[in-house]
């Protein structure tokens, strides 16, 4: 397959900006510019993909065909005020902002959101992502497939409301998730032991999902409804309240969760 | 390195006795036998090991080395009184079960507990899997340790305060992130939408802590204090005030932590 090359201007230069525009520039496309408020994290995302940037939003060149827009949600509506472009495509790559947003913009907009976790330090591998792909009309969300599929293999068109509900849900199995390793690792630490004997587990917990349903592979005390290790676990929390009242809920929701499904 | 051949009675015919017994067998043990209240269990097992079973504690041989415990965690106590074995070594594999509940057994006990979660249908790999063990006594470690490293390269001495600990830490890290992905599974289910899209990013979530603090890769609106996203995601759980207050809860937790660490 022959993949056209785009002219692509990247807003932001966090996380989501770096990653995605890497990925981009490694599939051939043309980075042209980065902007950014904050000079020096444009100028060292620049350097990396070997472009001009700037801070000031009316130095934004207006000939590239894609705009990405990878900024905090919150600061989303703020930049689509300093954006005219007419007919340019610009997106977002946010999976809580809605669309139509970046309407005044331009006339041909839409969403691209790579459904992943963006670290610093943390290089990711954009072929086996989901990216979740929307637009405002067909010959745009063409485009926006055409750029997707030349650096990942699982391109989904999934509209706003969908897009909402993935969100929400990967809030639960990806930013809870890695809370709950968090607090693992303190109530290790607070014994002097090491997080590395988790590791494996924590691999492990994961990778069974992958062709199980998590709720058949459930394991532990409360999916037992071992009474006993239950409160003995909750009188080892009793110095932090806040761990102890998690433990309760989630302890609680799986033994909802095992009722229901017997 | 020679590898002593132990004889072994496996006491237990779930999902650890079972996983556990054949990587024992692979690892050129000779297990005798499998004792389970469960007939059908035990017989099912013993097939598989080529090996004999009872359902009857009487009949349990009483010339082995080894005998392994491998039950629900409440059922140690009642195991462990029909067991009378004199110097035999005698272990469990529960990661909260005090030791020296063994000791009306045998003069020579342990823990044997291998730090993984267990399902049916999923073959593990020991050789990664850390195998905490503890002994009545030094000479019932040194074997303890020779077997663990059999088939394990993670072996470590762990006492019985530390194990507590770490098991608390596992319920998190594990029982409690699998739940998540239940509830991820669940929201997206109610919008007619694959879990799979999710898999992903649980994977690269329980990835990228192998090598980073998980505190320093937490991302997601709670992260950012993004309050506008948060209310959204409280709206539209606002049918299920279970995961509504389990949202709550983690955000908060997930907030504090990221504020103390500022």
């Amino acid at each position: 397959m022959k993949i056209i090359k785009y002219k692509i201007v990247i807003i932001g230069a966090g996380n989501v900006a770096s990653q995605l525009s890497s990925a981009l520039k490694q599939s051939k496309h043309n980075i042209v510019q980065i902007y950014s408020k904050h000079t020096s994290s444009a100028g060292r995302l620049a350097k990396s993909l070997n472009c001009s940037f700037t801070n000031n939003p009316l130095e934004i060149v207006n000939d590239s065909d894609l705009y990405i827009i990878a900024v905090n949600d919150d600061a989303v509506t703020e930049v689509v005020q300093q954006l005219r472009l007419k007919d340019k495509i610009v997106v977002h790559t946010s999976g809580s902002v809605e669309m139509n947003i970046l309407n005044p913009s331009s006339k041909n907009y839409g969403v691209f959101y790579p459904l992943q976790t963006f670290s610093k330090n943390n290089k990711i591998d954009f072929k086996t992502i989901p990216i979740c792909i929307e637009a405002s009309n067909a010959s745009v969300l063409k485009t926006l497939q055409l750029i997707a599929e030349s650096i990942s293999n699982n391109v989904q068109k999934i509209n706003s409301e969908q897009r909402k509900t993935i969100h929400l849900s990967a809030v639960f199995a990806c930013n809870f998730s890695n809370h709950l390793y968090s607090i693992a690792l303190d109530i290790l630490a607070s014994a002097d032991l090491s997080f590395d004997i988790l590791k494996p587990l924590i691999e492990e917990t994961a990778k069974k999902i992958k062709n199980n349903p998590p709720g058949e592979m459930q394991t532990g005390p409360a999916a037992r409804n071992d009474k006993k290790t239950m409160n003995n676990h909750l009188k080892m929390l009793s110095d932090n309240k806040d761990y102890q009242q998690l433990y309760k809920l989630m302890s609680k929701s799986i033994c909802d969760f095992i009722k229901e499904k017997k």
